[in-house]
């Protein structure tokens, strides 16, 4: 297994308990009470699952060195411990869009949509992994899983953040969407 | 199963049958006498298989759309009948490659190692088509499969083509390439 490749698995009951959901566009997508998450090859008992969704970390693919250093330098990890809520927000972007030479689409994703400056307004409180799905060789709903994790404190910036990409240019072409909020069991 | 994913299954009869078959840089990979292409769900017999590559065809990741619009207008498709010699090359590229951001891969790809600029001359007569291997889910052993289709009177325009790029800049990031040629069976 591709040690890239995280799952997202809606069921019963999980390390993550499921606070809301919505669909943002595109068709419904199956409720579910809890997440968990889980990387590689583990294993995970599959009673009580609803769905899996599944993608790899890979490259970036628009950023440019001066861009990756800003982020590097002021972004930090899925996994800390304060950060009791987290966001899973898959994507799936129109065949408009993957026609899209790599030019057109950095001019739609940095020059007008301003994707990494506005994301860089919310670091380093929000925490974030791209999962890729649109070249697994199975047939994924989603081409994007994006995953956030932030203090209880910080889904207000979280909510503005959302609502700006949503409002840019490159959201036209993201023809399926689905808002999934959740906190840590237990925290 | 995802609708642009071609299995290149290396076996001991199939529609193509090996020629010659080198390591150009890395460790051996296993010889076999003929090679099958199967795409999506084609569930062929798997008797007699000695490996199976796989990888998905997907959006370019350098082009701009001056390049695609050239592109477009000069290449053919894999598939011509006439075409009776093929050419299997998987590739894996470097970490160092991976951790450029998108600028210095572009950079290299095509300012520096003129990728785009040299496969047009050799256009139409040289058909191809670029696998992804490295964000399927599964561990795979290279990160591209590059497969070509040509006359066998263009085999020597073809061997040109692939010392030019490999003596390129973007070359010094390939750590791992085979190179399989085929004619096909029958023919």
């Amino acid at each position: 297994m591709n040690s890239r490749l995280y799952k997202f698995v809606g069921r019963d009951i999980g390390a993550w308990s499921v606070t809301h959901s919505s669909v943002i566009v595109g068709p419904a997508f199956p409720n579910v009470t809890a997440i968990d998450i889980v990387s590689g090859d583990d294993g995970s008992n599959l009673a009580g699952v609803e769905w899996v969704l599944q993608g790899v970390t890979s490259n970036e693919r628009y950023v440019t060195r001066s861009e990756k250093k800003t982020l590097v330098n002021r972004q930090e990890t899925i996994g800390r411990p304060d950060s009791n809520n987290a966001a899973l927000i898959p994507i799936r972007k129109t065949a408009e869009w993957w026609a899209l030479s790599q030019d057109e689409r950095r001019e739609i994703f940095e020059a007008s949509s301003k994707h990494i400056a506005v994301g860089l307004d919310y670091l380093p409180a929000i925490a974030r992994r791209l999962h890729h799905c649109r070249d697994l060789g199975t047939a994924e709903p989603f081409d994007f899983l994006t995953y956030f994790e932030f203090k209880e404190a910080d889904e207000g910036a979280f909510d503005e953040l959302v609502s700006k990409l949503r409002a840019s240019e490159e959201w036209k072409f993201v023809d399926r969407e689905v808002d999934i909020r959740m906190t840590r069991c237990g925290a």
